[in-house]
């Protein structure tokens, strides 16, 4: 099979896509090997974490098919590596096997490491194309990795607002009862989100209140996030539900060196639940500092699936990179509110934001909205 | 000019379009002849009620350019009318120009007629052809005159809710503050919702906070809607600026008949303001019946753009038919509701709907919702 230059991308992205849920904190990357001819040779993905990355994949596939790939072109949609991180450097891998072109849709982030992969395949004879910024594919690659770039530039994890809402904006009656405003379709696709995240946090009320597990169940995925639980006073039961294995559970709380609260950190640590102290001057968790700490422990994005005080907290923060909003086709009138903040004297002092997507999901609706520019780092 | 059967069914929806704002009590037709060929000869729509139906229009227009009609093609959006109203029946004009067929996007809605048209064409001898129901062409006949089917066959007007908000369910700020939540964009399309209507319905407290117009502005348009307040106490100023002409204006109240109000009533008529006595067991405005005597006087869509008070009266009375939802990219937090009602118990007690259309216009999303089944008229 013979593949264009788009249809070859077009595979490189689906590749990528597959990393998700596998590869964190590594970031998703696709590989497609095509002959001079332009026959498909192989294709691969990163792997877990130590295992292979997406161009040792793909040509350890052309390898076990009996294919060689010499003077052939990879497509792959982030700069092979130059370093020895956990396994060995990619560039080197396609050296010596001896492609003729790689085509690279997006730099890698990394100002540190940024064009040395493409330098040395370069000073290796190879010939290498890079993307241009705004090509679709480009920003395709990009935003699959929205999270480990942000990671890599700005050290904080790349915060994701979930919310499921009434078209009137109540994501529970006042009573407390929001299962379900959204369908099985919405449902379904956040546990879809859930899964591109490192990490999964709520807050205690949530907690008390559903007693959530937050884990990926309605999708298939091979890692489970880690588990976020913000407690600043840290009332969370032993057997809260989202403390249970598997996957890594933090606890972020600013009274951990309370004395009070010295045997229940101990009880916790037990269970494998990490404690950690992180408390602002109102005896609040430091939300800023607490994502400096998840960077710090290699997540790449945060889902925030909270109640409306918390969802407030981080909007007021200015913490909020992405609203993913489920919109249900439902008037429900009095209730609970996205995120709890205000009131405002002014509209010009709400905070502005921009549509990126609008999809139907089943009867409901997705809309993703940013602040403006908030993806340009 | 040969059309195809789909560009002429265009060129008649596109002619019946140019009715809104025009046609009004009169559905919105169009009319396309085409000759036995196929070739274009002439088009037209209803014109202001009294002046030419769609059917003589096009005749009118095919005469004026020198073409004969005879063996041609009429496409009308709605079958014509057999029945001497404030102009001679249509279909007497389609057999006495000879046209040899006659196609019929949508039958006459009202059931005492319904059919009356096709078969005086039939007995005529002329080939008609109706569309099925579902065919897209019937549906986008229909929509254009949800309201005037609304009106002949459940005696109502077709109610649609306006409302504009945050993307967190946010009208206005806890101060009142909601000019401009959404975006020009978003603001003339509104304007051009107001255009399809017969009139435009708010209430006494959005006219003392904001002293809106609620006219036709930000489009062109040959007739202004009605106007119309709904004021219990009836506590509006003579000077409110809803109740300057053009056009007609009701005020709707549940106290006219009291002595005191006498003379407001009075120096209202002198402006040619209608107050209406139309109250509930509870003191205010039975906004049901007024409804009813909406439909008496013609209204074919009643567009409601009112507070949070009176947009929750009419949810919890099950009135809204439609509503037209604008939201825009921004979170306010605190601040006054879509429609205050509740608090519910139940999820089940929310008013189900489902999203008919999402189209994004300008920076802000329009989504159109309706409660299941209630344009099944």
């Amino acid at each position: 099979m013979k593949l264009t230059p788009s249809e070859s991308w077009a595979l490189a992205l689906r590749n990528a896509n597959e990393a998700i849920g596998l590869s964190d904190p590594n970031p998703r990357v696709g590989c497609v090997i095509t002959a001079p001819d332009g026959r498909l040779l192989a294709s691969g993905h990163t792997q877990r974490a130590g295992s292979a990355h997406a161009e040792v994949s793909a040509l350890r596939a052309a390898q076990a098919a009996g294919h060689t790939v010499r003077g052939g072109t990879a497509w792959v949609t982030l700069e092979p590596c130059s370093h020895h991180g956990r396994t060995p450097p990619c560039c080197d891998a396609l050296v010596e096997a001896g492609v003729a072109h790689v085509m690279v849709a997006l730099q890698d982030p990394n100002p540190l490491v940024a064009g040395h992969g493409i330098g040395r395949l370069r000073a290796a004879g190879i010939d290498v194309t890079v993307l241009a910024p705004g090509d679709p594919v480009a920003i395709a690659a990009r935003e699959l990795n929205i999270g480990f770039l942000s990671r890599m530039l700005r050290q904080r994890p790349w915060v994701r607002l979930k919310i499921a809402a009434s078209l009137d904006g109540r994501t529970a009656l006042d009573n407390g009862l929001s299962q379900w405003i959204t369908g099985d379709a919405a449902r379904t696709d956040g546990h879809a989100y859930r899964k591109r995240a490192g990490a999964v946090l709520t807050g205690i009320g949530t907690v008390i209140d559903d007693d959530p597990r937050l884990d990926v169940r309605l999708v298939d995925t091979v890692l489970q996030p880690c588990r976020v639980v913000v407690d600043s006073k840290l009332d969370i039961a032993l057997d809260a539900r989202i403390l249970s294995p598997p996957g890594e559970r933090l606890v972020y709380t600013a009274s951990a060196l309370a004395r009070h609260a010295a045997p229940k950190v101990r009880e916790l640590a037990e269970q494998g639940v990490s404690v950690l102290a992180c408390a602002n001057a109102d005896g609040k968790v430091d939300l800023g500092a607490m994502l400096d700490d998840l960077a710090r422990r290699e997540i790449n994005e945060l889902h925030v699936e909270a109640g409306s005080k918390l969802s407030g907290s981080f909007v007021r923060a200015g913490l909020v990179d992405e609203f993913l909003v489920y919109l249900a086709p439902l008037m429900l009138g009095a209730g609970r509110e996205m995120a709890r903040f205000g009131p405002l004297t002014a509209l010009t002092e709400g905070l502005a934001l921009e549509f990126v997507s609008v999809e139907r999901v089943g009867a409901d609706l997705r809309l993703i909205a940013r602040p403006p520019g908030r993806a340009d780092f």
